[in-house]
């Protein structure tokens, strides 16, 4: 390799910020849910630029955008890229980064007057987030074939619209069958969502795995009354047993201890009217762990807790599993490909498994992966306030870069 | 009296079916919310009814439908009646049959060739079940000038529509001043709602009293945040602190015992997704009590409680209340009336405080006031399976009927 090309920080900020304004919320922050206008604005911007820079897009039955740089071989390209989609309260790095930094290497390659081997593919993954649609990564599962088509079209979002409708709505159902490209290998950059590498004052981290996931809907059914008249002792009242298992599943994780995550952050009541004892609720329960085993133990003491919890409050109990991943372990060679090109940069840098799943745990399926962490100011993410300093973003940046083109060498 | 007058049940129960079409739920049961178009439709065709027997029907303007039934002399009306507005997963009885027995009780009179020395007035009050719009019984307690007409215009409701909008948008925002027609007295009959009169084998209940209530909104605010990433001991998580003040109301009612209620029936998370830790938290919290010492001392261990909740959960918690009526007790000859009524028509009959809210509660400020209650199957309402049995339907309605002639006299 005759030069060492370096990202152009100053115009992948532009680029961040001109996207930002897509999905913006007013106090900060920006909300562009999968398959909503604002999810197509920020998709229409960024084709645009992929074809400004020339790349060759192609758009799949799933809405996964590809852009193709021609490499000097047709061997299997090396494929890079994260997602555009966010949370309701989203900040403005999640997934876009890693996405515009890929769109920013191709153009410093293009600077440097650099064609690599192999043809590059940056991607944009379709419904990372899952917040609209479960599960999440729908685009890169459906990508690796751990998803039909069908069954994703089929698949009703929060406000009750179908993944297939709404893909047609905002123009998306794209010709190419997903898969159609095969990769040598994928990366991924993103923010790094934890409070770890800022602790420790690190620039870069080497993903080593993906914590395994478990979320399951808890329906629980009671029995409507008057809150005025029905005595405490007859109830069956279902609001009730929903905060047993939210303060139940903080408790298993505190319990559990080491990487066991737990959460509730989506409660629905039925009636939800302030007079009346609830008949139904549905309470989403989120839990994760590194490790496949305490995964499933958490998920077993969630069941057993769910069985106890019916008898007690005089209510039914129905579970149904909405996603679940075990973790993932990246290939070793991959990590310390992503480490030892942090350590050529000069940038300080350690191993980190994720905490949050990421299109990169799908992508594991059909070929070598790994991901590259830069630090979140004070740990915060899917929050409007989420922040990485631009320092951090320049060096995240000149890693996926110099990564990329040892793996399309 | 040369008559003994009986209603017509099976006139009456024609009407309860005819009208509960409107605002049917598939399961059973009925959704009328207030200033809904499902309460335009029962709007319309009571003041239909209620001109087929030839009542000179008043709207106010807050939407109180009044019919009155000339007397021989011009004296204070005698008063009676409830509401047709429904919570969201109603039943048959609540509210609608009162007033449907009162519309019974006049044509019987018809029947009967009888009037009465003072004009009868049958009330259908706006907005009682405050589920879309609170306070409860918004149109009684503006009726007797306990909030202003303005103030009840710009309150807003669930769906973020105003009263004042909506009953224009339904045409129910009348000419006359509220409380334009001064009654005499005030009677109104209801189902139970709780299980009482049934467990005693019993048929009426004269009301003495009605229960106070506090209604308190509660929003909490913690930080949203990814729920794979955030450490559980660094999250500030809005929803579990709400799911603490939902066991804490069951634990307060339990342990003052008596006649404490407390109810959480209406939450709210926000962003409310599956992945991000709860940034915010509504909590609608229903303290009851017939003893107005007793319900201040709830309000207040609720208040601890949340001061120590926010340190605990590291949330910040601010309430605000959304409604507070001390308890009512009803003047001891109009409770008396009704039940000398019971006894001479061979009715089993007993004192009974209420549990529930109601019409005569603000009725009382104005008029001396009192209430009948009939078995409700089960305890059952707010529920689409509340349920009164015939029998008991018909016995309400001759004690109103004759209960109504004695005030009229």
């Amino acid at each position: 390799m005759t030069a060492s090309p370096r990202i152009n920080l100053d115009r992948l900020i532009n680029r961040l910020d001109q996207f930002n304004r897509i999905g913006a919320l007013p106090g900060g922050g920006v909300c562009r849910l999968a398959l909503s206008d604002e999810d197509r604005a920020g998709r229409e911007l960024l084709v645009q630029w992929m074809r400004e820079i020339g790349l060759a897009v192609t758009i799949d039955a799933i809405g996964n955008i590809i852009g193709v740089r021609r490499g000097r071989d047709d061997d299997a390209p090396m494929m890079f890229g994260s997602h555009v989609d966010t949370v309701g309260t989203g900040g403005r790095y999640d997934g876009l980064y890693g996405v515009l930094a890929g769109l920013e290497a191709c153009q410093a390659l293009d600077d440097a007057d650099i064609t690599t081997r192999r043809p590059l593919a940056l991607v944009a993954f379709t419904n990372e987030e899952g917040s609209r649609f479960a599960p999440y990564a729908m685009g890169s599962l459906v990508y690796v074939g751990g998803l039909a088509l069908d069954d994703a079209y089929a698949i009703r979002g929060i406000d009750g619209a179908t993944v297939g409708e709404e893909l047609r709505r905002i123009g998306y159902a794209g010709e190419a069958k997903p898969g159609w490209l095969k990769p040598h290998a994928y990366l991924e950059l993103h923010i790094e969502q934890g409070p770890i590498l800022e602790d420790e004052g690190l620039v870069i981290a080497a993903v080593e795995a993906i914590t395994g996931l478990a979320w399951t809907e808890v329906t629980i059914t009671g029995r409507s009354g008057h809150a005025g008249t029905t005595p405490m002792h007859l109830r069956h009242d279902a609001a009730l047993a929903a905060a047993e298992v939210a303060l139940f599943v903080r408790r298993l994780a505190q319990e559990m201890g080491g990487h066991q995550k737990g959460t509730v952050g989506r409660v629905e009541l039925y009636p939800n009217l302030v007079n009346v004892i609830a008949e139904r609720a549905t309470v989403m329960v989120d839990l994760r762990n590194t490790d496949g085993a305490n995964l499933r133990a958490a998920e077993q003491r969630l069941a057993a807790f769910l069985d106890g919890l019916a008898a007690q409050q005089k209510v039914t109990i129905a579970t149904q599993s909405r996603a679940r991943f075990e973790p993932v372990i990246f290939p070793s060679e991959m990590v310390a490909l992503v480490e030892a090109t942090a350590r050529e940069l000069a940038l300080p840098c350690r191993r980190l498994p994720s905490g949050a799943g990421h299109d990169a745990q799908m992508m594991a399926r059909i070929c070598p992966a790994s991901m590259i962490f830069v630090p979140s100011v004070g740990g915060l993410s899917h929050n409007v306030n989420e922040m990485t300093l631009p320092e951090h973003l320049g060096a995240g940046g000149n890693v996926l870069l110099h990564a990329v083109m040892k793996l399309a060498a």
